[in-house]
Order: structure tokens, then C-alpha cells, then sequence
């Protein structure tokens, strides 16, 4: 089903053997453990000593805090700490930065702003006697009205949420804008077809199989901080640290164990974190504190709730000539946690996606509502998700308009392979690609021309014969994604840069150990690293071991997310594994009594050129290195690296995805049928793994199109706090996905990978909402807002759709 | 007291401030846990599920092994695994490498061959469990006569007691020779004056405080094996486990964690570590076995044992001529464990010790007993603390027969400092020094002619009064040290060069992590490696952690022994820090917005040259490299780095020691009532611990003078298994120290340092028997054998000297 692609071969010309040696299809070494049920999650950590902290948690979306009486549960008998907001006043504590110009509350000292917020923690003998001492706290709260509904946020006499920033009036957190308006403007104001249409992104939640957690264990002798703790970045998370309790760097150990699903959720630090370690601190112990799935739902990085307006303007023979949105993001309380972007709206700014549009301009407003904060978490590469939404939902209402089929529309509208590096009317510069192409290979795939002449026969069978039977939908996709986030044009984090470095060690035995800055949630690093270590090299898989999520043993770098891992640290691999394999040149120089530069790399081999049979294996070289032979003058006896990479530009990985469904028009019930899926990633190092990326990303995009949705009441109470009412998909929901691929290798990375963690996410959801509009056409719908359930399909098909936001309607 | 010596200021020119920021008497970071009581060693490790081994031990010096039941003790209900040497036989690691071209039994399959040989290892739920069970365990021995005499070992009709190697007819190991015997005979045809003497150096033992010991945990899973043990070599033992077991080297993982004292006892690979390993993979559960104290004292490496005849030549007027050496080397039942020299006699090669002799031979015969093998370790740079007494009681000898001052007579024939650098007549060559300047320091200190006019003025009135008062006497040694095992032409490990690797790392906020491939065995390595760090990048010495002992943090090395820390991995600090400084450079350039050229180095930070005001501090150049910086094009955004070192010649300290000692005629006790030491080591970092080092080697010193002797009956049992019976000196014995210096920098150690950890233990034994034997003059008395025990003392006064290595007298 492989469209192009030479899997197993680098861009460099040398690639390995698949399998044993290199890239392919090679099972994940770390599996052997999780099948075993022997994975090592935070909390199967138990430090001797160890207490238990537990959350008090307001009720309440918007009130003032009157009084906090710690005295009964204090009293407990096996209570070893209460603290509240005052404790962390006194540290200076009870505040800490969201890294996205905001601070957010550890303990609220002031008032709460949303249900579920964080009011006391206490740190006792077991988990159920903190859980107890709970119910002994006494808060007196004042209820305030609380702001609900974004769009309402910034009306006149709407409350004001952050009353705790000198000067601040209204609700607004920032408005920010990027395209040009008037050159805009001014393409709408001739275009020859004008659409527009409001949709909504619901807030919806990452909802890792793992929630949040921290074991913190302050060390008092040696003045060390080690935290245990279920995070995607150790090291962006040590320095918080660092800046903010004004530890020295080198004297906090972050460490990441095994991690049950990431998603994005796992990128901030959350108020338990900081309680834990003060926890630790106060009682000379270490404290874990772990989350429970309705924690976890209520009060850690929500993804989307973008209230979106989008315009299109076209001519009447199919050519896309403008794209204007406005957005209305609701933030939550505060102003999300580690937004590592430069901008605002993240990665929106690519919102023309992967579409030729002369002219482009959107801007986006922030605003503070009662909810949870976060916005930017859940693999969406930074808002792409959004904007990826919003371009496909457009151009098929285009495609309506029109009349002309959405295939044939994009096709005419796509990114040509000549159009490449292409710079986006925003300024970004995408590096490789050949859409239409891709798009083809889909519809080849799918068999596209007789499913729509299968969709007009049942069409017609349905109309003449009134029959009640599913209707039939197919739905198109094209994203482009922005990922491997590194270069300074883009990312900033406390003033540090984005690049991750990589240490790579060959034992004399020639055993390799590779340290990388990146952490894995799952994604397969320690076979999908030691895989390009191995390439490099020529040696076996096996015979590399991959280091990471212990800041202790692996040198600094910013973490994984945003699909960043390959992009960033893969090149840092190569680099590093590079430089190693010219370090080895030297060696067998001297082995073969050569000139180093007379000899030629042959996988796993360096040989005198064109004499295969005077050859040194990477094994041989790294024994006679630090062994007896003599190296010239200068020369150190080892073949250790060391790199950081600061990537030059974003990777630029893409796809397109066709959905069919069927829709019970009896009872709003929407099945999915078929899914295609033809991702651009560049080379693949492992297809396996890429392909389970593509899986998971697929079936993420079922449940946000379908089923996933965190709705709130009027007075701001969180309605999805349990996965009875925030519904998951399941293998159920899930068709047998069909793959496919193209390789567009990337120019500037090393391997021309370029990263796949978050593009069926990114791009499924539109593909699935175009499928049910159009097999709503014939009820003349033209748009419908995630999530698809059942009810909410069935009363469009009504002609009375809901708010899927809110339970106010 | 200092006669010389710019502590604090590297011979590099850039010195920093004493104290905070690099070289000085900085406290010992490490002492904040050690003196809570927070230090962690392998005894205080424990690991969920672990069991404890114990060893049943040959109560036989020599004995055919006929059968072993373990029935009885298999069926103790604790009891989880029975490991004998048929069990280990199965696996292939019944007999394990020494190093040393020689092979060791793991667990005895044939004959056992020493008292206190390994039979069977129990492995059990407690420690009591597997101690009970040993006594269940029935062995059938047939006694065999043993040999416990070394020259009785090559004699006729002696048992053989490797009859394991095919083909072997006697006891003998080795027979090496160095220098030139022919030139030597000349020497000594024409000399005016030669002497002889036999003298041993008797078998004694390190006892560091903690006894030997491992945690070994394999894990079925990962399968990887981790290794808590109490090593000084933790990457040594790794290779080992990896090419005896044949696991591969980087599922291995050796930790070394807090380690009380090793002083070589702790280099070897012990039996029961094996055991402990197999025990693991047998039950697949963590196993640990630690020595008792008696266990330690009977069967891991001994040192010394040399029986040795000297003879010098010299001139009437006090000028030697030749010096020529016999050696008959007692090794025990298996030669060695980690002599990493590639001469069987080790560093005996510099016997000429510190001074210019023409001409000099020296022939060593290795041979087997039935005692416990070992012989090198035990601070004493490999067999250099046997020369260094040989050498130093020949001339005190000489002295006595010309009538000539000892110390006059050593002045005539030191190397003086225009002789550097110094060939010796066996081609090793001598880096610096200035020995007549030394020794004239330690004399001026003692206020010699006044000491020698106050025992003239004592012997004469005990000649007229016939007093009974105590003896008078001065003892005088000067040594010379070869330190810092490194380069290829005198060590070979397993076929393994001997450089040693440091990884600098620089955290964001100028925090530094360094890690180093030596282990410290409580030198206080986390003090002076973190001195040298912050004395090359101008940081406090409280931002420099060092990471040790743990062969997964750390770059690969040879570890800790022959003092070799500061000569070669505190080189390796350097250049590694110099790395980075250098990084710092070119990163400052781009901040500085100057050619990086034009940047000079002052403490602490790079200015634009001559302009103070310009500068970068380590700390801004580290969070401009992580940071927003665009750095030039090929520049990595850090200042990181890795090194491995290889010394190009190992480093000489040396020095002049200075005993005064009263000895009771009627006892026999010997009184150290003063001691001078100056000692000249190069540079000192952290001249505090230098001095705490010299300190415990003289404490050393007074044991094995006067006390210290593992004595065996004629049946071979051992008659020093305890500390009642093996005897440790304490402060009671030992005097105030006097310390002085010199400081003659070691011209090719980045540092100028030539490292001291055992330079006390070499010199320190020869000065008090050179005491005694001078106070003894009156009597008579030219030679007296160690230990200088009141019993030995009072029979060498009444001309009955008894063998201080045997009970058979």
C-alpha cells in the first residue's frame, strides 16, 4: 500500500540494511517490559518514608475565599502537614508563572476562579488519611457570578475574573493578529464567491491512560530536590524549578519513568507539583501526590475551545484567493501553562494551510472565563489542530457552494511540488512537499470516484424509494502540520532556546549508550534512537541503549511534544552518531595504517577504499581505541560525542485523510466506515512505530469528531469529570484504518524525517465532520459543531442544533 | 612550615582566589553526610525482595575437595538456592581471571588451597537464614601437607599446589628481572665497600574500616544487571563481568556507591561477588553478600610478603655504586587479582629509589603457597613501598658501617634538581624534583643536629650511669613515588588502555556537573575535582557537583588505585573544564560582539582584551549559549564537553620523612615520639585534604612498623583473622604529625599535581625501623625485621630475632 518511499534508506546515501541494523520494521525493545506489567509508572514509586498528599478543591467556579480552618485536620493523627495558600504567601510560593505571561494560583489565597481549583493540600500517613483529613478542612467561600460562556466574557458588566492583577478591568488576556488585512480586505472586497461560517472547537481533554502525578523528595543532607514525576519536558521542568524556588539547577534531579500517555497534558507544571515539593520540604520526607481521573479531567491543560469565524473568498471557477478568520479563545482562569511559542495563538499562524491562498489575515482574542486553564495541550502542534479544522470545514462549504466535488476543489487549490520551500502568506516557510500527489494516492486508495458513484446511487435509491436506510458521507482532509519545535524565530521558554542535545557513549566492547534530552510517553524512543544510532554506526539495534527522562543522566534540551522528538532530538542523534563514526575514521586510521582520509565508510565498516578486505568494525575500533594501540599525537582514546541541535527551520510533515461514514438518520448515530490515511512524514525510521503513531492519532480523531466534549452549566460546573460523561473511543468506534504514504524526505534534517506524533490528530477530525455534512446534504445541512453525537446529529437533522459548549442552550 | 609552594595558584598562571572559587583549603563537601551519619554504602543498600548470601569457607590450608552434600541445607525452609563450584562448573565460572595471567577458583570443584578458601555460597531470606545453612552444608576434605613457607615452596619434594594447570611441576610463578646484571657484577667486583642484608616485608593486610561486599540485582526483564559493590574500579569490574559472563557491557551497570576506605582491598573481584551474581540469576531475585571482618581480613587481597636480600656498593667516602636485589615474592594460592602492570613484579623496577646509582640489578621469583592470593594492593603503588624500603634500610646500613650521618650520606647521593628529567639504570624516567632541598626541609623541621647532639647526650650518660631509660633513636627515609597508572608503557588491564574520561556538563544557570570514570574510597574527590573545575571556569566550588561511581553516569576508566585520581583524572578536570572555557570563548565573542580571539581570560570570566568592563561571566556566557543567542554558523548552543586522558608518563612525588623514637630496652616498646613529613607532590588543590591524606598514610606507616602481620602456624592457619589478633594502629600510637612541603609541579600534568594518596604508606615504614634500629645501635643491632612489636624488640636486644612471618620458629 505503499505509494513511493524507500523506507530503510537515509537521505544520506548509506542507508543500512533494514531490521537489525537500521531503520525498519524492528519491535519495540521497550515493549518487552510493558507486556510484562513490568513498566515502572510514578506511582509505583514508594520511597521509605514516604507520606501522601491529597488536593482540597473548591466547588465553586467564581468566589471569594473567606477563611481556611486547618485546625481538625491537623489534629488528624496521622496528618504530617496542612498547607494552604497562606503557607505558600509566606514562601512566596502561592503564585507561580505559566510561562505564558501570567502567574496562576498554587493554593488560592484570594478567591477561587474555577471549579476544582486548588485550596489546601495535605500531607499525610497514607493516601486514604489525607483523602479524610480533606473532609475535616473548613472553607468559608462567598459565591461570585461566574463568567461561563467565553463570548459573553468580554460584555460590559461581565465579573471580573482576575481582580488579582493591579489595574486589570475586563477579561481580555491579549489580541493578536498575523496576515496582512488590507491586502485582504481587499481580495474579499472583489472576490467573485464569498463564504463564511461561525464553528466552534469544543474544549475537549487529553486524557492520558495515566494521570498527573509527582513523588518529591527533598533531601536535606545533600540540599538535593528529586522529583519523580510524570512529565513529556524533565528538563524545562527543572529549571522552573530552579527560577522559581531559587534551587541551584545541579542540585534538582527531575526524573520521568515509564509515562502512560502524554498527549500534551504532561508538558505543565500543575499546582500538586509544587505542593508536593513543599510538602517534602516541610515534613522531611519524600511526598507523592497523584491524581485521580476526575482531577485530572477538571483541572490539568484542556485542549481547544476555539470559537472560530471563518470567511473564504474565492472565484467562481474553484481558485482560492482569501482566507479571514476571527477567533475567540477561551483560556480558562489563567493563561495556560507552557506555551512555548512566541506567539499568543501558537501555531495558528499557519492557518492557510496547505492550500495556495494569495491573501490571508486572522486574528485571534483571548479571553478569562471560570474554567480550568490551559488551551494549547493535547497533540495539536500548537493550535494547528484548530486551523487545520477550519481550512478543511471551509473549503468544503466552498465545495458546496460551488457544486464541484471537494476532491477535485482541493486538487485545484493544493501546494504544488515546485512551490517548494513555499512562504506562507504569514512569513513561515514550509520545507517540502508535493500535495496533490499525496491527495491521489489517497483517493487511489480509497477508490474515490466509485465511492461517490456509490454515494449518488444510494442517494438516488433514497429519494426515489423513501427509504429510511444510512446515509452515506465521504469526507476529505488535507492538513499540514509545523513541528519540531526548535528554531528561535518561533519557540521561546524562559529565554532558553529550544535545541536538545545528545550524548553518545561506545563502550570498549563496542556497546553504545545514547542520552537524549526528549522523553518518551510512549512513543517508542528507545528502539526508534537506537535504531538511527545503529544506522549510523552499523551496529545492531540491540547493542544500543537509549537513555532518557533523568536530567541527572541526559543532557539538557526542551522535551517532547509538539511532535518534536525526530525532528529535533532524531537529528541530534545523527549528529552525534556522525560525529562519532569521524572519531572512529581517526582510530582506524591508525588500526590500518592508513591515512584516515583515504578510507570509506561502508556500513559498519571503515575500509581502506576500495579494499573491502581491510576493513575495522565499529566493535573492533571502539576496543583499540581505549586500548593498547597508539593514536596519533592529540588524538583521545575514546569514540564518546557530544552534540546539541538547534534546528534551522520547523518540519513540515502533511497528509491527506478520506472518511466515510454512514449516518442513522433514525437516531443521529454516525458509524465510520472506511478511513484512509496517506501521511507525508519524510523518511521513516521505524514504519511500525510510525504507523501506531497514525492509530492512535486516527482514533483520537474519531473521539474528538464523535463524542468528546467538556460542557459546563451555568454556574461553571464541570459536566464531563468522569469517563461516564467524557466519552473516550474505543476499538469499536474504529474502523480498520487504511495506510498509506508518500516521502518527502525534509531538506535540513539530517535524516529527512520530520515528525508524526500529532498529524492524524491534526487532520482526521475535519475528514470525519465533512464526511457527516456531506451525508447531512441531502437535509441541506452545510455545518455541524463537535462533537457529532448522536443527539446533537439528530437534532441538526431537525434543523435545531444545540450548543455543544454549554448545557445553557 | 611551608618551605615553598603557591597553593592556590596553578602553574597555568591564571590561578584564582584560594578557597571559594578553586585551589585552597575548601572544606569536604562530602563530610555534610558523613558526619549525619547519611552516607550510603552497599550494607545500608536494600532492594525490594532481596535475599542474602553467605560463604561456607575451607577450614583447610590445603585439601582434596572429595564430596559436598548440600541436601540438609537446600532443604532449610530459608533457604532459596545451594551454589557450589559443580553448580558454577555448569555455567562455566568455576574459575574466574585474576588479571594476572593466572586463573582463581570461584568456589572450589577440586582441592581447596588456602584456609578460608570459597566451598559453597547459600543464598537465603535473611542473613542469619544463609549463615545457619552453611553449617548444614557436609564437606568430605582429605587433608594434603601445605606449603606455608615461601622458601620452602620451590624446594624438592614441596606439594604442588596448582596441579589444576596442566603440565605445571612446581610452585614457581615467575622469575623477572630488571637492569643490567652484567654491569651491575662489574660494580660490585671493584666497589670499596658492600653490604648485604636479608629483610622481609611482611604480609599484611589494608583492613579498611568497611569490609568488602555486593548488592547484585539482574533483572529478568530489561535484562540488564546492576551491581552495587564496594569497588574502586567500577568500570574495570564492569569489562570484567562482561567478558567473563559474556553479558553484554552496556547491560551492565557497576555503582560504586559511599565506600569506606578501600586502599586496593577493594580493586579485585572477589569470589562472592561472582556468587552474589549467579545467585540473582538463579533466583532471580537482588542478592547481597558482604564480608564479615574476618572473612575480609583471611581472604581478600593481602599485600606485601616480599623476602628480600639487598646489597649495595659504595665507595669509603660514601659514594654508592650499585645496588642489587633479590626477591622471593610469597603470591598465595593464585597470582593476583588486578595487578594492572605489565611486569609480574609490578613497580618494583624503581628499587634504585631516589638515588644516583651507577649501576643496579634487581631479580624477583613469584611463588605459590597455600595462603590467599593477592600481594599488590595496599597503598603501596604497586610493590614501590617493598623498593622504597629495601633501598632506605641499605643505606642506613651503609651509614652504620662508613660511620657516616645517615642523613649526611643521603644528601651525598640524592638526585639534585639539574639531574630531572632523571633516567633510571632501568629506563624509567623521573619527571621533577629537588631531593637534597626536601630533605634539607624535613631536617631543618626536626632541628636535626640538635636531635642528633640530644641522643649523643643521652648514650653518653646512659653509658656512665648504666641508666635504664628509654633508647633514643632517629630514622631518616626519602622516597620516590611513580603515581598516576596510565601510560601504555607500564600498565595493561584486560587489554585496555589505562586514560581515564571526564564529561563536563554546564547547566543553563552556570550550574556544573562534572563526571569522572575514579571512584573515591573517602579521598574527597567531590571537594578537589570540583575545585579544579571551578578554579578553570571562575564558579564557586558550590555550583560544581561531581558525579562518580556509577559506571551509568560516568565516562569509562580505570578507577581509583596506585594514586592515580589527580594525575590522571584530575588531568583529565582540566582539560575538560579548559573544553569548555574555551566553548565559553567563542560564545562570549558572539555576546561581546568581538572576534573571540580578541577575548583574554580573566578568573572568572572572558573580557574583550584589556577593557574589564566588557566582560561575560561563566554564568551569563551559559545562559547565552542555552538561550536566545544566535550564535555563529556550526556553533552548538552549549558548553558541554568530554575528554579522556592519557597521561604521557606517569608522575614521581616524593619525600623526606623524619622518626624520632624512644624504645624501652626493657619491654621492648617503641615510642614514635616525633615524625617530620615533606612531602613534595606538585600542586596541591586542596592542601587540607592532602594533609589529611599524608596523615592516615603515616598512621599506616607506624602499623605496619610496629604492629601490623598476618602470621600463619605451620598448618597454614591464619593467625590475624581478627582484630584482636591483627593489629590497627590509633591515635594513642602516633605522635603529632609535623608536616612541611615542597612544591616542584609535575612539568607535563595540566595541573603541575602528582597525586599523594600513598606516598605516606611508602615512606613512612622505612624512617621508624630506621628509628629503631638506631636506637637499638648501643646493642649492636644492625637489622630488625617489621613489625617492631615490644616482643620482637626485647628478643632482637637480646640477640634472638624470631620470624615475624611464621609461628614456626
Amino acid at each position: 500500500m505503499s505509494a513511493s518511499g524507500p523506507n530503510g534508506h537515509g537521505p544520506n546515501g548509506h542507508g543500512g540494511p533494514n531490521g537489525h541494523h537500521g531503520f525498519g520494521r524492528v519491535a519495540r525493545k521497550e515493549d518487552a517490559r510493558f507486556i510484562r506489567g513490568q513498566g515502572n509508572y510514578v506511582d509505583d514509586i514508594k520511597l521509605p518514608g514516604m507520606l501522601y498528599g491529597a488536593i482540597l478543591r473548591s466547588p465553586h467556579a467564581h468566589a471569594r475565599l473567606l477563611s481556611v480552618d486547618t485546625a481538625a485536620a491537623e489534629a488528624h493523627p496521622q496528618v504530617r502537614a496542612v498547607i494552604t495558600g497562606e503557607t505558600l504567601a509566606g514562601l512566596n510560593l502561592a503564585w507561580m508563572p505559566t510561562l505564558s505571561n501570567d502567574v496562576q494560583a498554587v493554593l488560592a489565597t484570594d478567591k477561587v476562579r474555577y471549579q476544582g481549583q486548588e485550596v489546601a493540600f495535605v500531607v499525610a500517613e497514607t493516601h486514604y488519611a489525607a483523602r479524610d483529613a480533606l473532609e475535616l478542612i473548613d472553607v468559608d467561600y462567598e459565591a461570585l457570578p461566574p463568567v461561563v460562556d467565553a463570548r459573553t466574557a468580554l460584555d460590559d458588566g461581565a465579573p471580573l475574573i482576575r481582580d488579582d492583577v493591579e489595574g486589570r478591568t475586563d477579561n481580555r488576556i491579549f489580541d493578536w493578529e498575523a496576515g496582512d488585512a488590507e491586502q485582504t480586505g481587499r481580495v474579499f472586497d472583489d472576490a467573485e464567491v464569498v463564504i463564511a461560517q461561525d464553528m466552534l472547537y469544543p474544549r475537549v481533554h487529553p486524557a492520558p491512560l495515566e494521570t498527573c502525578g509527582i513523588v518529591a523528595d527533598m533531601d536535606k543532607v545533600t540540599g538535593k530536590l528529586t522529583v519523580h514525576t510524570t512529565t513529556q519536558a524533565p528538563h524545562a521542568h527543572r529549571t522552573v524549578y530552579a527560577l522559581v524556588a531559587g534551587l541551584p539547577e545541579h542540585k534538582i534531579r527531575v526524573v520521568s519513568p515509564d509515562i502512560g500517555g502524554g498527549f500534551g497534558n504532561k508538558v505543565g507544571i500543575y499546582p500538586g507539583y509544587v505542593c508536593a515539593i513543599v510538602g517534602s520540604i516541610v515534613t522531611g520526607r519524600p511526598v507523592k501526590w497523584m491524581e485521580d481521573r476526575s482531577e485530572n479531567l477538571m483541572t490539568t491543560s484542556f485542549a481547544r475551545d476555539y470559537h472560530m469565524r471563518g470567511e473564504i473568498a474565492a472565484t467562481r471557477d474553484g481558485r482560492i484567493r482569501g482566507l479571514r478568520v476571527e477567533v475567540l479563545a477561551d483560556h480558562g482562569a489563567f493563561n495556560g501553562t507552557a506555551q512555548p511559542t512566541k506567539f499568543p495563538a501558537g501555531f495558528f499562524h499557519v492557518f492557510t494551510g496547505s492550500y495556495d491562498i494569495e491573501a490571508a489575515h486572522c486574528a485571534v482574542t483571548g479571553v478569562y472565563t471560570n474554567k480550568a486553564p490551559g488551551g494549547v495541550a493535547y497533540a495539536c502542534s500548537f493550535r494547528i489542530t484548530e486551523a487545520a479544522y477550519l481550512v478543511e470545514r471551509m473549503i468544503d462549504l466552498l465545495a458546496a457552494e460551488l457544486g464541484t466535488d471537494p476532491a477535485e476543489l482541493r486538487l485545484r487549490n493544493l501546494l504544488r511540488a515546485e512551490q517548494f520551500p513555499y512562504s506562507s502568506p504569514t512569513g513561515w516557510e514550509y520545507d517540502s512537499g508535493d500535495y496533490p500527489r499525496t491527495l491521489r494516492t489517497a483517493m487511489d486508495i480509497a477508490g474515490y470516484d466509485e465511492l461517490r458513484a456509490e454515494q449518488a446511487d444510494r442517494r438516488a435509491r433514497a429519494a426515489d424509494a423513501r427509504e429510511d436506510g444510512p446515509l452515506m458521507g465521504i469526507g476529505i482532509s488535507f492538513f499540514t502540520e509545523a513541528v519540531g519545535a526548535g528554531p528561535r524565530k518561533h519557540m521561546d521558554i524562559l529565554g532558553l532556546g529550544m535545541a536538545d542535545g545528545a550524548e553518545l557513549r561506545v563502550h570498549p566492547t563496542g556497546k553504545a549508550v545514547l542520552r537524549i534530552s526528549v522523553q518518551t510517553q510512549g512513543q517508542g524512543h528507545e528502539t526508534t534512537f537506537a535504531q538511527i544510532v545503529a544506522h549510523e554506526l552499523g551496529i545492531p539495534v540491540d547493542d544500543v541503549d537509549v537513555v532518557h527522562g533523568d536530567t541527572d543522566q541526559t543532557p539538557f534540551g526542551l522535551g517532547t511534544y509538539g511532535s518534536r522528538s525526530t525532528p529535533v532530538s532524531g537529528a541530534a542523534t545523527a549528529v552525534v552518531a556522525r560525529k562519532v563514526r569521524e572519531r572512529a575514521r581517526i582510530v582506524a586510521g591508525a588500526m590500518l595504517e592508513a591515512d584516515p582520509e583515504d578510507l570509506e565508510w561502508t556500513p559498519g565498516r571503515w575500509i581502506v577504499r576500495g579494499d573491502p578486505s581491510s576493513g575495522a568494525t565499529m566493535q573492533e575500533i571502539a576496543m583499540a581505541a581505549h586500548g593498547s594501540l597508539e593514536l596519533p599525537d592529540g588524538v583521545e582514546g575514546h569514540l564518546d560525542a557530544t552534540t546539541v541541535y538547534n534546528p534551522p527551520n520547523l518540519t513540515y510533515p502533511f497528509g491527506a485523510y478520506i472518511a466515510v461514514v454512514d449516518v442513522d438518520p433514525g437516531t443521529g448515530k454516525v458509524t465510520v466506515r472506511r478511513f484512509i490515511a496517506v501521511d507525508d512524514c519524510g523518511v521513516r525510521i521505524n514504519p511500525m512505530i510510525v504507523e501506531g503513531q497514525v492509530h492512535g492519532g486516527l482514533a483520537d480523531g474519531v473521539g474528538m469528531a464523535l463524542m468528546q466534549v467538556m460542557a459546563f452549566d451555568e454556574d461553571g460546573n464541570h459536566l464531563g469529570a468522569s469517563f461516564m460523561d467524557y466519552l473516550l473511543p474505543t476499538s469499536m468506534e474504529c474502523p480498520s484504518w487504511e495506510l498509506g504514504e508518500t516521502v518527502t524526505p525534509s531538506p535540513h534534517h539530517p535524516l529527512g524525517a520530520k515528525g508524526v506524533g500529532e498529524s492524524a490528530t491534526v487532520g482526521s477530525p475535519a475528514a470525519i465532520v465533512n464526511a457527516v455534512v456531506d451525508a447531512l446534504h441531502p437535509y441541506g445541512v452545510r455545518h455541524a459543531d463537535m462533537p457529532l453525537t448522536p443527539a446533537n446529529v439528530w437534532r441538526v437533522i431537525q434543523g435545531r442544533p444545540f450548543r455543544t459548549d454549554l448545557a445553557i442552550q
